[in-house]
């Protein structure tokens, strides 16, 4: 029958421990949420949901095309030029999503015959351009600019590597500046997601490869994601001139899809501006996340410091961790709870975020939750 | 140089005549629009818009989050059991965009060893799957059922043959019962991407596979997009529940990516709940692309007979598509101009969409203009 070996898959995912499934939330959920990555607390801003309302009332709920098509306004114009002077580069280009943007930069800037150096660390939406371009991929030690220069340098063709600047399970910080060197003294390209670096990292969260002293530069290409410190949806790369009209003219994920949404481009553009106003923003959010590290190793928790506002606390077992994330909520917590396929090393986490917006004494009370309600010693199976 | 390549590449098209740029509207551009995909004019409707608004006001801007951590909220899940019970199949999943709905079908369903059988005239996206998913992916002939039956029957592991409802660029519908047949004769799934069909063909707008008696059948698997006759963002995917929870587990673009931006649902449960209202607006926009056609057609231009919305009509080189289209804008009329790499055969063209809210006097005025614009005998080159 057809689809009839999609039952033997789902059984073995339920003896691993691994089945997922979707659980609304309310629009007034009372729990105290550490697992959306609102990192700036604008999701739910008023002047944010306004730009959202506005701008559907003035440009229609939809593009209504393609970006090439009818899919471009004014609206979608204006975020592009705020976006680019605002993180430092000479240009921006808006997508549907950071996913479709990843596709975009890494498809379109790996030609024929190109080599692709990819961290083994990398968000699915890089992979999965590596897997699409017409180049070969080589996927190297994770936040390793030695393992980069060697992959380099057995390459004499167009030449491009792509990495997070900050990796999404763990929180940790790619070494731009070192990668970039590398790339620098091989001739390639560097195209770096900043999806948990923009709104985060840098002068007033200009993001990591500003905080680099990359913004700008003629080799860098920056990706980034409107849903996290926007609090939106959509994706952006930011570029020289010529690459951003390169992906105009040859980016299949922009030019086959839907330009996004008025409301979603409104809401992105006032959570920018609202940022450029509250620059402290993004020095709260680290901070928090700071905090909270500190207060979960305090407790004996196994955490890794968090480089943004990302913290990961590990986990005996995929089963201990959704059992663990279970109890947080009933204690009023919502933290992530990530298992394989989504942790490269297979290795079962708790995925806790910083918002700007939480208290000191919010942070403590989550602490005090998540320590209390840890997995016993030797749990690991149901 | 890092991306050197890009500024040769940029020459060749702009020789070619196949340089692309952007062209932002204006939130009340005096154009009559014969280019969007806002087939039953819903996009600006005010009941869809401030579906948009409250949605945004109620849930916030943004998901925050994967659909699996943070970013399901009730809203997702009442659009998703509106649309599989509109469209008559048992579940739905809502993704980001329809780009991603196609990406997130085509691959979870052909599991490693799985044959994929994909139409020619395919749209981008289900390429583009086809190319990530973990089978062999074999290309026949355009809306050939024969061509697919052929490919299956040298194949014995699990199976699936994809393809367009309504091929995006000449708007001609593929032979859903015939090709129904053939799967199941092979005991293949079939997965098809109603984005040109849902809300234009069926009985009251439920899309072709309604129309082809195929809804809610245990191996067909349909996918839409909420961006063209619902006039808002995202994609949808339809089918049996088990294929639906099998997506929630296995698909990337549902796992790695943020969920829809509340006022995206929003907008599109609004506008699929006016359609089921004022069904017929369906029928009136197949009416429209019929009268547009008829008029071209008596015009003496080669334009093929719509099966759903989309009229295309043949220009004779890229350049003149592109003037022909630049004469239309002059006066007053936005027609859409598709030149490779967007034609699959290479040949440009006018791509028009017919409205449900488009006069009688508009599609005549339009004919008039397309016609009195057309490229001079002989016209093809600069
Ligand atoms: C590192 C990284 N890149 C890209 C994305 C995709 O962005 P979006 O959700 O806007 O599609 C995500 C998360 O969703 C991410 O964590
Ligand atoms: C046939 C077809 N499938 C899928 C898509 C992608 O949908 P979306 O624009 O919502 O990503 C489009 C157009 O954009 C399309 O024409």
């Amino acid at each position: 029958m057809a689809f009839g070996w999609i039952d033997e898959q789902a059984e073995l995912r339920r003896r691993a421990g691994l089945r997922r499934s979707l659980r609304p939330r309310p629009a007034d959920s009372p729990l105290l949420d550490l697992a959306g990555n609102d990192y700036l607390g604008l999701a739910r801003h008023p002047e944010v949901t306004e730009g959202a309302a506005l701008a559907a009332r003035t440009w229609g709920a939809g593009a209504t095309g393609s970006r090439l098509v009818s899919g471009t306004t004014e609206l979608h114009a204006e975020l592009e030029r705020e976006l680019a002077a605002f993180c430092g580069f000479e240009a921006a280009l808006v997508f549907s999503s950071g996913y479709a943007a990843n596709l975009a930069a890494v498809t379109a800037l790996a030609p024929h015959g190109s080599l692709l150096v990819s961290d083994a660390g990398n968000h699915a939406s890089l992979i999965d351009g590596c897997r699409l371009a017409r180049g070969t991929t080589q996927v190297v030690a994770h936040a390793d600019p030695e393992a980069v220069r060697k992959a380099l340098g057995t390459y004499d063709g167009p030449a491009v590597a792509v990495c997070d600047t900050v990796f999404s399970v763990d929180g940790d910080a790619a070494p731009l500046p070192a990668l970039a060197r590398v790339c620098r003294e091989h001739g390639a390209g560097l195209v770096v997601d900043d999806a948990h670096g923009f709104g985060v990292l840098g002068d007033g969260g200009r993001g990591a490869a500003h905080a680099a002293g990359l913004a700008g530069a003629d080799d860098v290409v920056v990706t980034l994601t409107l849903s996290k410190s926007l609090g939106s949806q959509g994706g952006a790369v930011l570029g020289p001139a010529r690459v951003i009209d390169h992906l105009v003219n040859a980016a299949r994920t922009f030019i086959f899809d839907t330009g996004l949404a008025p409301a979603a481009a409104g809401a992105a553009l006032a959570a920018l501006r609202l940022l450029g106003r509250e620059p402290q923003r993004a020095a709260r959010a680290r901070a928090v996340a700071a905090r909270l590290h500190a207060g979960l190793t305090a407790a004996g928790l196994q955490a890794v410091r968090p480089d943004a506002a990302v913290v990961s606390v590990r986990a005996p077992s995929p089963e201990a961790a959704v059992r663990w994330a279970a109890r947080c909520r009933a204690a009023g917590l919502a933290v992530g709870c990530f298992r394989p396929p989504s942790v490269p090393d297979g290795i079962s986490r708790l995925r806790l975020t910083a918002r700007a917006d939480l208290s000191g004494e919010q942070i403590d009370h989550a602490v005090r939750v998540i320590g209390g309600s840890r997995p016993a010693a030797g749990e690991t199976r149901p």
